[in-house]
């Protein structure tokens, strides 16, 4: 395990969930049914989104570049594919299987022992390329910061009238 | 109280301390220290923000209102004030004031047990001219949620070299 590195993104991804839960447990659909408009996400759709990637996306790819580098390119990740699960299962059950499935990613991870030199490897992104561990353990860090960037805006701009004339201060409702 | 509008704010207004809780309470310092360049404000800076302006801005300013209406206008917030105080004291030590600062702000609220008719009740903000407790309320939600945003965007940001080609597929790092 790369002390520096590694440890510095699992600080992040190891907070996601509790993180989530805090803001979004038991809150008023009001809130957690919000958009930005039509085709745009829910917190709720996201966190169903944040569970689909544990699953398919950060860990397994990873496996692969350890297992084969660049002769097996990933498969690609599917954007949409929760959508059905989502709107199937209540923010409490989704917040409850983001937890337990970060968790196996993390442990999982740990399990693999990296070393520093295990950062510089590269792999096949179907569409970007070539990548590397380094850039992978970085985009899943930002990707959770990401999402909760959204999820946050996603929930401000509800009352963008309700602000009045506040709005000028307010960078967020932009 | 108003029931559906005041406690719908009172659901995110309520949360907030323990969000930023999880995501931040001993983080390494790499990340809550982080900024978005010279002048921009990192995740510590934000919390002694938001601990200021429970002191002199959304409860004082609403008891202003109800007292005086538009005859007393709010006296001028200011934004920077927090920064010594907030740079002297450690992130925990800030995250336990701010907890307590807003039960505070919330039972002070809760003690003026606001009427449907109170929401259309004006002040007179410094700048902005007239401004209702509808507007206060929408605001100081809007607030937190658009803090929690900066503080998000700033600690993604962080790995913007790092993520590599992967940049392309994250709005945060635009």
């Amino acid at each position: 395990m790369e002390a520096d590195f590694i440890e510095e993104c699992l600080s992040i991804l190891s907070r996601t969930p509790a993180t989530l839960d805090a803001l979004l447990r038991d809150l008023p659909n009001t809130w957690t049914a919000a958009t930005e408009g039509p085709g745009t996400w829910s917190p709720h759709i996201i966190v169903g989104h944040l569970i689909h990637g544990e699953r398919t996306d950060w860990i397994p790819r990873l496996a692969i570049i350890l297992n084969s580098g660049t002769s097996q390119p990933f498969e690609p990740f599917d954007r949409e594919a929760h959508f059905k699960e989502s709107n199937e299962k209540s923010l409490p059950t989704l917040l409850d299987q983001f937890r337990a499935s970060r968790q196996n990613s993390i442990s999982r991870l740990r399990a693999m022992d990296l070393m520093p030199d295990h950062l510089d490897r590269e792999g096949m992104h179907p569409a970007l390329g070539v990548v590397t561990v380094r850039q992978l353990m970085a985009t899943w860090t930002a990707h959770d910061l990401g999402h909760l960037v959204q999820i946050s805006r996603v929930m401000a701009r509800r009352y963008k009238q309700e602000v009045g004339p506040w709005a000028a201060y307010l960078s967020v409702m932009k």
